[in-house]
């Protein structure tokens, strides 16, 4: 259940770590947008580990296939079948693990809940899972773009207690984002991250994180009312990605402790349009967007597996002490951050269609 | 579009500020549950404005009729209506604003999203539409006390930047947390957040907060991967709440600072089952409940609507000036206490379904 | 579960026999469009029974009231709250029944399904159920009228073996079906049908018949290939209405003893566009509308409640004779015609919405 | 939209004739089920062309693999990737109607609500699509095997105006309905069915037919009063197979001509439950089943592609003469028999889940 997310833009993804492919099927997407592989490979590559010496080595190269929904470049309005072949088909590090649940991680849960588990890595909990998501929200973009020229752009704010200064969310971009090795856009905070990273992964350590995003260009009036508000579909979308712990928009945790008088974003004119002055609403204002660009940040825990030694017990409750084995990411975050990018793209993918579906056009729905 | 939440135990909400009546659908209950009007009326009278001098004194004495769906006090297994007449069916005090979209109110994005918006209050995106939710969390509620003698209990654990000290969450009751106006079970904190809601309304303003919830005696097992992951339905189900801005669990944003060597839950034998020593996790590890109890906090902004002067614009721009007349609550933390715990438990019932429908009992689905 | 149809043009009906009331939530309706509860009355009237002396007398008078979603005559985008209060509450005449299971009802199936059931009547198995789909029927009504000018007509094609010569479903007019207290526009095959009717009743026995429909002025180019063809889901609603047997679509079963070269219909230009010379399509081809009238035809077993004697079993198993008392329709059909009407309005209004939704008009989905 | 079909036993298809693959994601599928893909690969092989000299004469192999979702030949309660590849990627014979839609095709309404389509074969509305319904219909059907020994037999009932005498549906197999190459149990029909094909064939024409299934050993209690009965379900999948124009459940169009007291199942005791003396109802009352054998019936009209001229118009209105070249199925009712049974199958498991949802077990949804 619930490997599909959205009502009329809508993605199911399939695959674990380490079956025979994981992949994607998008259905709904309106037809005669432009569409080929190297529009999806691209995010792909963003996503995919090995790409610096700050995440973990092993060879993914995950080359996208389009299998069906596309002719000659344009999308037919039917399913877009996505398929990325898994090359480590094959257990290796994992195997010794299995009577004993890594401690936050799935391995319990799963059993409790299934009765049975993949016999290595996370199964369908694992970040390899992301993979059918990142290509359904490159599909989803190339939407958003078209429509409206919308822009996603997310970076990593925090690293443990390394802090980006002010990012300009008007003016930050995937390029400004790509720069660093750990896809923070402040230099400062970039090169303070790296090291925090390299001491954590000496001390065979983990280290959590939070990514920022903003998405501008959207339009006025998407979000629905009651249980589809804006925030609430972005909440679940980023709390759906794994070792996540946390959402806020706009002001967020801080805006809490504010009083109305200095929280409320007061109107002025913007050109042709009505705009706000301040921004502490994040760009929705009761769940449904304004114009302003739409903000917001995603904690993300320490990876749960690590080299240092844990004292744990067996499923049987018997305990024991444990250590991970092989490569492991000390720092999930700059990966992290095309996936945040993805589920909002397909959260507002989703929103424009279904505000969309309010009118009837002289057109007939054809585009 | 999505005035229903859930996927097997659904709650379809209706009404608005000023309409006839408010009210609520829950489909998919199982058959043979105890469920009276009394019930559902005692979170309703949690919910009411008017109940101390801190919260706003309107009379909305929201009586609860059951329309169908039970008989002899027994659900049916059939869809139970729930209705609620509105009071004030008749606008008064907000007449005047109707050329001047109330600052972080959703008078803007309404009209920008259906060329039309209801001519008073806030319509849908107004506190009244809760009702609907409180109602068929009630019902949610009494599923899980019988399926499993869960406990659902939310608390004001700040107001503005007053904090309650530490909560214990596995002892934590409503009657403990009722004891006070704020509804904070730490009595000094309580006392201090009262003194901090007479001043911020005294100054014609108003003040934020954070509802923490816990949710205890749930089995392992529940939650859905990949995008129904409980902490992703969690934060979809608080962020559909009027005025909130952000969700986090277990460890949350501060977890992020962590490295996993800190963060991790290691497990322990806890009588005949395996549970964790500590609970960073929030009671949740792959998206699957582990047995702890499940832990979260919401982020309420200020109310939007203050006595004091704004500088702000009308629909078309021009500035202007605006000072909310009549009397407005200063802090909806208090009030949002069970509507937090509803939106929980209409998650966890939902999952409590989707789980029991892996497996084909003896008694073939009638309980 | 269940109690909720479409997918953009969602209601969800609620109400038993013999409870407080009846009622439906409309969600998803657009903006803007002008709705009164007079609208909504006319097919309710021509819902009730005690219309003539064909009918069963019991007085339904079935007034209903939009609780929400409209101002000033116009829908507000939000939910549409409909209710019809239940006037008989307390059951009489059904109290001897409760350890029979009726014959060809659904007593038993509902006690094997939920291990309860209501005391009196046909609970939510009950005709009364309808009324709530009629109720948001019309509202979808109106909104095929205003977008496309469309009309949807049914009426009794057969009743037992009586059949009405062919109507021309290019013009045939719900004022030409209310002509007769059949619902018949062939007068001759009406006069029939009436007196076969009376002699039924006469016999203490019942009779079913054919209700046929034809929707005209939909645009081409609705219904969703695959699962969500046109004909899969006006099968669907079809057979979700009380007493239906079966569902057939332009040739139907009669068009599986033709050769292609007999059922083809060919192309020909009809104005500004393509159209058929034939419609055994039935207005769909691979599920699409093509701009041709959509025709379908739908069975009615004969009412389950007759006055004869039958012999059969009580829930134990014992033989029993069994012999409805009170007043029975001996036949349902001139009823049905407002409820396959009101389903298929709501199968093409959602399906104008999901074709909509393909596109983004300059309103931005404000109409 | 609309390439997902259940609520919780849920199938996404994708692909369409000439792509690059074709396949399903079985979402939902109970954990700890056994299933390898011989399971799925007798189903598909049964729906394949190529069989015998009745039918068209492509050569489709149709290897199915299983990506995702088992391990060691058990379920892992996660989706299930299916995977088709097409051999067939390259049109030929096709190419030639490009500016012509023919006629009862699928050519004019695509291009009519997507202003694109394929450019070659039906596309999406291709019986092609069919593989991934028949592959995750397979996996259905396991499911009910292992919880309730279900068995499902569909088989061809009529060829045109060839009739099958009665075929016992208490008894009726799999072998029995293969036998003869039209799947005709009758062997004396089946005899006058194939001649009547190879006259068809000899004719450049095609032939309609009627596909009739028995479900057996199915419980009480599922279906899903209202929108979801039974009848509504599977009269939906029927209607969203390809060239389908009609559905009958029980006594079907027939019964609505005749009496009350002749059509009813009156009940008697069958060892230790309930059973009926007739069986009209075709095994559901009310929309739920009863524990009779479930029956019903399908009409599929004769294919539109015939080599026969025929006197059409192109897309601009033009008047054209159409014949088609290459090798088509004069009737396709023979390969519709395992599409029949792989649609019941997925509304069964649907249902059976929706059903188990109402109570938890003693294991928790585990099984």
């Amino acid at each position: 259940m619930f490997s599909t997310f959205g009502t009329m833009f809508r993605l199911t993804t399939f695959g674990e770590s380490h079956c025979r492919a994981v992949g994607a099927v998008v259905d709904g997407c309106p037809p005669r947008l432009a569409l080929v592989e190297d529009d999806i490979q691209q995010q792909l590559d963003r996503r995919r580990p090995g790409q610096s010496r700050l995440t973990t080595e092993r060879d993914e190269s995950d080359r996208v296939s389009i299998l069906s929904g596309t002719e000659n470049g344009l999308t037919l309005g039917t399913p877009i079948g996505l398929l990325v072949p898994n090359r480590d088909q094959r257990p290796a590090d994992y195997g010794s693990m299995s009577d004993i649940p890594r401690p936050s991680h799935a391995d319990f849960t799963y059993q409790e809940k299934y009765g049975i588990r993949a016999a290595s890595g996370g199964g369908r909990s694992s970040a390899r899972e992301t993979v059918g998501r990142v290509a359904g929200g490159a599909v989803a973009e190339k939407l958003l773009q078209e429509w409206f020229g919308a822009e996603i752009v997310a970076w990593v704010s925090s690293v443990g207690e390394e802090n980006a200064a002010d990012v300009d969310p008007e003016t930050v971009t995937r390029t400004a984002v790509d720069a660093s090795p750990v896809r923070c856009p402040d230099s400062g905070a970039a090169d303070r991250m790296v090291e925090r990273i390299a001491r954590v992964r000496e001390a065979s350590d983990s280290v959590g994180g939070v990514v920022s995003c903003v998405c501008r260009k959207l339009p006025a009036g998407l979000g629905e009312p009651v249980f589809g508000k804006t925030e609430a579909l972005l909440a679940q979308a980023m709390l759906s990605i794994p070792a996540t712990k946390g959402f806020e928009i706009g002001s967020g945790f801080a805006g809490a402790r504010l009083q109305g008088s200095r929280h409320n974003d007061t109107f002025v004119r913007k050109g042709d349009r009505l705009g706000t002055l301040t921004n502490r609403s994040g760009g929705v204002q009761g769940g449904i967007t304004n114009g302003e660009p739409v903000m917001f940040r995603v904690a993300f825990k320490p990876p749960a597996t690590i080299g240092r030694e844990q004292h744990t017990a067996d499923f049987s409750g018997r305990p024991v002490t444990l250590a991970a084995k092989g490569r492991h990411d000390p720092c999930v975050v700059p990966r992290a951050v095309p996936i945040v990018e993805a589920m909002a793209a397909l959260v507002f993918a989703d929103l424009a269609l279904l505000q969309a579906a309010r009118s009837w056009g002289r057109d007939g729905g054809r585009r």
